[in-house]
């Protein structure tokens, strides 16, 4: 059993605006230590998966950063979409790399910017999804236990338990509202949905020719140019034609082989300030305070400002992100707004802030 | 009658932080319009004043950026203490050089750094009360009807009208605290001491000779370098012996020939972002915005960002001052616990902040 991992790097993050911007998205910044989160990702496959078994499937704009924050890779292995398509492209493209290079391959396919705490639990719960995945030629997804009525994920219902932690999946649901949230942490049977999915490359190959066929026929015309000089202008013919669809929408939902296994670590996506905020270490006051900051009652809040001495005085619950050339001050429990800052951004046509 | 103006800019206010800083006090900086306050205070004595005949009193530091914002005042009539010692010193000397160009100047003393709104008004009973200081020889001090139990101002209780508009006056009374100040209110015999007088030069060099004789003695050793070049030397060396002490404590509190004359003309001596944020048009999200802002759910607020493109979220209340250097976010209602970060800064010795 030969393990391959798929980290999928394309997001263009704008929930961390002012700090994630088009030339820096979420997974290539520090947030919350001295390596970015796209090298904690990387990180925290060692021992499980060797570097030359590493595919990062990222956007054009930063293939080049990337190569840079992770010298160990292959560079031919980081592959830069021309542009994003959501998903399924990028998932199938990703089982034909891997698949060439060997053609029973498992795959873990990860996203570049989430948080995983306890390495050694997530490592295992890969390697048993790996083992079944191999063994039952199916698609196996990692839910999380929820531990709130969340309503910024979406989650998965499991029915039986067909073999230790896999369990037959019964249905994907779409980000609840809060009262159905609720029900489904009531529920107990009602999985975050992780993103993360283990499985043989030839098997979603095949279930993506089921389901979405002109995905599948598309990208077949990729196969005889992989790792060839041939393969970016093809790759943007190819990209060119297909749809843009999710995974979940295009294979998951609609695939009678879907298992979930339960992955038993801290997880987050870190969709927000404040998520960051609560990921993050606070002081007795409950500040998480980067930089120069001088703060005078001032609690539960996150100060963000490397370059400028700043002083906050008579907050609470403040996000505040000073970067070199803008400045986000935001109520904590409203930091999913931030994304309306960018279509502002877009209507005022100030790219520069983008 | 010939009116002289004395404008007390030696100020380093540190309530302004951090656009007010030791190279940029209040005085000099653009506020509520693109002139500085003290081109505005220069500005409120046209067609009263001659330009010759104002006189401004400042700190070494700031006397070549106020020859650059008043290129058509008489650089001889800017004078720079060597360092402050309160307003004693500061209107004695200002008696000496008012007296020396006519011996029977009469001089309106003014800070530099209050906000004053009916021009015409206030010429009027700088007039008026000129008029009556010079007939009656009295020292006159303009008092302002309180609008509000402010504890911020010193107050200044009267009693008989002696003269269209001009009052005996009882006693000073330093910042009360709320209560006391409700009084005051409630009274209507107490004003706002708004540090603005009127005398003959003569007449209140008499007075600081009667009551801070060991001021006067050192005063008038200045006498004979007047506008020589032998004067800032001998400053230095009369500066150097004598004590800091105010005008009112020194002065006005004691001498029996203090007057109040009723200032009835919007006034504000602009003590705190509070302040400012009152004294601003606002838009009809009661916000007062300066620079590219982006606002959303955001009430009551002054926002200054002019270089950086800012955002606030979901925020009321709030002053935010985003400087090329330094950022302030605070509660609007805390502004005047700025001056706390002043304290912080030299304690932790960072002086370029300052």
């Amino acid at each position: 059993m030969q393990l391959y991992a798929v980290i999928m790097a394309g997001g263009i993050g704008s929930r961390f605006w002012p700090r994630s911007r088009e030339k820096s998205p979420k997974q290539l910044l520090k947030i919350f230590n001295d390596s970015t989160m796209i090298q904690d990702t990387v990180d925290r496959l060692k021992g499980l998966i060797d570097d030359d078994k590493i595919f990062i499937i990222t956007n054009k704009l930063h293939r080049e950063e990337i190569l840079n924050q992770l010298p160990n890779l292959k560079a031919e292995n980081i592959i830069a979409e021309p542009f994003g398509r959501n998903t399924a492209p990028c998932i199938g493209l990703a089982a034909l790399l891997t698949k060439h290079q060997n053609n029973e391959a498992l795959t873990v396919v990860l996203p570049a910017d989430h948080i995983i705490q306890e390495k050694e639990i997530f490592q295992n719960t890969l390697l048993r999804a790996a083992e079944y995945a191999n063994q039952s030629k199916g698609l196996v997804t990692i839910g999380i236990q929820p531990t709130r009525p969340e309503t910024g994920y979406g989650y998965i219902q499991i029915e039986d338990e067909v073999n230790d932690n896999i369990f037959k999946v019964h249905t994907f649901a779409e980000k609840p509202n809060y009262s159905t949230a609720l029900k489904f942490l009531e529920s107990g049977d009602f999985f975050w949905n992780s993103g993360m999915f283990i499985w043989r490359s030839d098997v979603i190959l095949e279930e993506i020719k089921k389901y979405i066929p002109d995905l599948y026929t598309e990208l077949i015309e990729l196969k005889s140019v992989l790792f060839t000089d041939k393969f970016d202008k093809k790759l943007l013919d190819v990209y060119g034609k297909i749809k843009g669809i999710s995974i979940d929408y295009g294979v998951m939902e609609k695939s009678r082989k879907v298992f979930l296994t339960k992955g038993a670590f801290s997880w987050s996506d870190v969709g927000s300030w404040e998520e960051v905020y609560n990921l993050t270490e606070k002081d007795e006051d409950g500040n998480s305070l980067i930089g120069e900051v001088y703060t005078d009652m001032t609690n539960d809040s996150y100060i963000y400002s490397p370059d400028k001495f700043t002083a906050v005085i008579g907050l609470e619950n403040v996000v505040v992100i000073n970067t070199d050339d803008a400045l986000l001050v935001c109520r904590r429990d409203q930091s999913q707004e931030v994304k309306k800052v960018i279509d502002y951004i877009k209507l005022k046509k100030q790219n520069k802030y983008l």
